[in-house]
């Protein structure tokens, strides 16, 4: 059967979620908008994603894509407001576009950022709490600035690589950094070629130990060169990250 | 026995409560904080509200004060920890203050800011879902701005009232309105000496008919005037109303 290939940008609210790839015993984002493609044209349809974001991490712009028979002549528009009358409301299309059929969403990306959000500050926020950091100790913002400059470029990422998982190289290169603070909010960009699992969250908990005085200044450096999970800060909590853009 | 009198502001994600006041049978935000302080003085103390918001409102600093035994020392950055602690993460004191023992939260105000948002474009937002009014329609901002002046000013709010609740004057000030586009959001301040039920509500849902096409411009002064709540639009949705600031 002729296909079209259908790229679509996502947003969703990852806290109820296991995270974006289907598993059993546990809900997925993907699989609710493969249900709801389900629903829609009455098969199943394969969705696949730029990223598998993990459990409680939130998504501005996941990309993902399907096959869609050719025969369906349905108005992109349309189908954006057919799959997201079919998600539940922490789940939206924000676009859909024709794509070449060779598209792929994972391995055709140049680049993906990513964005992790500290509140700091010694009271909580009700509005953000499932989107951000609560760290009460004081952070120096410029060090967290000072330390993750020695992360930019290409290096063995091995430090910040959680352990279990295998992959062929631990080699990434990280294109740009930015520290942002934003009144009581700091919020840490991260552009990279591609990330091991749990990378922007290991890095996060490394600095913060490091701004609120846990580690010495330039711990980084010497923890990126160790290439050893072991020397590095705890994996800063799930909820305060977002796939904010990928690039192709 | 000596009593204090404790000011506390607080914020709330209104979502999961049937409102600001204890009920029969649904959860209240005030409950939740009479509930903490019980825990922590080991009795019942009374937590007065300055607005009874509804289920589904939210705060940002909404007032409250309770009577606390005078015997008790406990410094007032402590007590709002150990509020805290026991509140569910979709309530936070935000400060505490002494106060003179006639203060009222309630009958003291001098006036209140409410603040309506709306979200006005194609797709909803994910991460805003609880926090604003998502109208797909295209609405007319200059219309709000100039249909909103109007009701500057002390009037009877009649049209505005929701009906069976009955007060012993409909007749309200409002101090200020702004209306501000941020983006794709609307937001609609009112700063009043006092709110009927359901008045922001009754105003944005009837400004929203104007903005739209579906009233004609110049129906608010009618609406007004009409002293009649079956001329109004209807009541907009609670999720997008948020209780800014109490004057004193």
């Amino acid at each position: 059967m002729q296909m079209k290939n259908i790229k679509l940008i996502i947003e969703y609210d990852g806290t109820a979620y296991c995270g974006w790839q289907r598993q059993k015993n546990a809900l997925a984002i993907q699989e609710k908008i493969e249900d709801a493609l389900e629903k829609i044209f009455g098969r199943h349809l394969r969705v696949e994603g730029a990223s598998r974001t993990d459990s409680g991490v939130h998504a501005k712009a996941q990309v993902a894509s399907f096959k869609m028979p050719s025969y369906c002549s349905i108005p992109l528009e349309k189908l954006i407001f057919a799959i997201n009358t079919r998600l539940p409301f922490d789940i939206r299309i924000k676009s859909a576009q024709n794509v070449p059929l060779e598209f792929h969403p994972r391995f055709d990306t140049k680049s993906k950022i990513y964005r992790y959000t500290i509140l700091n500050d010694t009271i909580e926020s009700v509005f953000d709490r499932n989107f951000c950091w609560f760290i009460p100790y004081r952070l120096n913002l410029n060090l967290i600035k000072k330390e993750m400059e020695v992360l930019k470029g290409k290096h063995d990422f091995k430090s910040f690589q959680t352990k279990d998982i295998r992959e062929r190289t631990s080699v990434r290169t990280i294109k740009d950094i930015k520290v942002l603070k934003k009144g009581r909010y700091i919020h840490i960009l991260v552009e990279g070629d591609g990330f091991l699992y749990n990378m922007v969250r290991s890095i996060v908990g490394t600095v913060v130990d490091i701004a609120r005085g846990k580690l010495a200044p330039g711990s980084m450096k010497k923890i990126l060169d160790a290439e050893n999970r072991a020397v590095a800060g705890p994996t800063a909590v799930a909820k305060g990250l977002c796939l904010l853009e990928v690039k192709y």
